[in-house]
């Protein structure tokens, strides 16, 4: 190892030492455990998919979960593939007509968000399920197929051990203001792009 | 109902079919299929997770899936818990020392790094995995615990219908030139801020 090398090093193990004891005593700080409200909105990809992420790691603890999807149609998913073949751990409902302009009648859209916030609601009282995914129950709320005010009520008065996240774009400010963890994400670069003009604030 | 409820829904009917028409018409043109390369960045939270969820999408599809984690240790997580139970279709290889301010050791962790960076390569050449999630090498390229033109040579010479998905904080600008599909994640709100002032830019 060269000196050069060898001051780098040193420096970094210093300063990595330093920050290693200012992290423990802000962890040292954080000490209350309950359940959060997680919102996952924008417009960019890996709001859904974050929240299957958060399904698996509650899974490897062996924690039992709830899923409504509000907008998803009956068509085969990856997700629904696989989190289907556990049904002792995961409720699956799948209980969207697809997409808005895929059922293009607002009156069914409305039927089925509102038969789908119930089975939501009736996992949330669960004492069984550990972690409730709402997904895509933000597309429900923009276009208001179920009321905002119905949906912080059920969430506020939820089991303080409970996790629940909710997923989709748009995401309601009363929503985000009762929320505990709120990510928002952005898209940077899409494949559908590819082939237009690179743009600032779109791909830089 | 009521003449302006069913006028209601007589013009949202009508504004879906136009909108599923200028779908229908985009998809048309949208027809290239090949393996795409991932990156999830940003300082929010869903970078890791969101990875995989796509796993679990990979998975309920039948594919093979090759995990590298460049920075996480040996301590347990739900995602390793749950993933290595799949041992026939998910190879997880956990190759970190833990993060930086742990160790404290740079010597250490570019050792690791390069032993992780090796293991990489051999998956994005492996024919019989469709997916490869290089969790966190963004943090091993940040600190140039690996070199980032190697990286992105062996990225460009990768199998064409192989996926690749590439995690961490602080992508380096040469990555984000390469990929297909880059994400950001941006914190909204955190439970950590609890307790303190709400602040614009972050809060809201």
């Amino acid at each position: 190892m060269t000196d050069d090398e060898a001051n780098k090093n040193r420096l970094h193990n210093e300063a990595m030492k330093a920050l290693k004891a200012e992290r423990d005593e802000l962890m040292r700080t954080k000490t209350e455990r309950r359940g959060l409200l997680i919102v996952h909105t924008g417009d960019g990809k890996g709001k859904s998919t974050a929240a299957f992420g958060m399904v698996v790691r509650a899974l490897g603890w062996g924690q039992r979960i709830g899923i409504v999807q509000f907008i998803k149609g009956k068509w085969k998913t990856g997700e629904r593939n696989f989190f289907t073949k556990f049904p002792d751990l995961v409720r699956y409902e799948v209980m969207g007509e697809g997409f808005t302009w895929e059922t293009q009648d607002r009156a069914r859209d409305i039927a089925a968000a509102a038969a789908a916030w119930a089975t939501a609601k009736e996992m949330i009282a669960d004492p069984e399920l550990e972690f409730v995914l709402l997904d895509e129950l933000n597309i429900a709320l923009r276009y208001e197929y179920i009321d905002i005010a119905d949906v912080v009520a059920a969430l506020k008065a939820r089991p303080l051990d409970k996790h629940i996240c909710i997923t989709g774009r748009n995401a309601r400010p009363a929503l985000i203001e009762i929320a505990d963890l709120v990510t928002e994400m952005t898209l940077v670069k899409h494949p559908f792009q590819q082939g237009m003009k690179v743009q600032r604030g779109v791909d830089f």
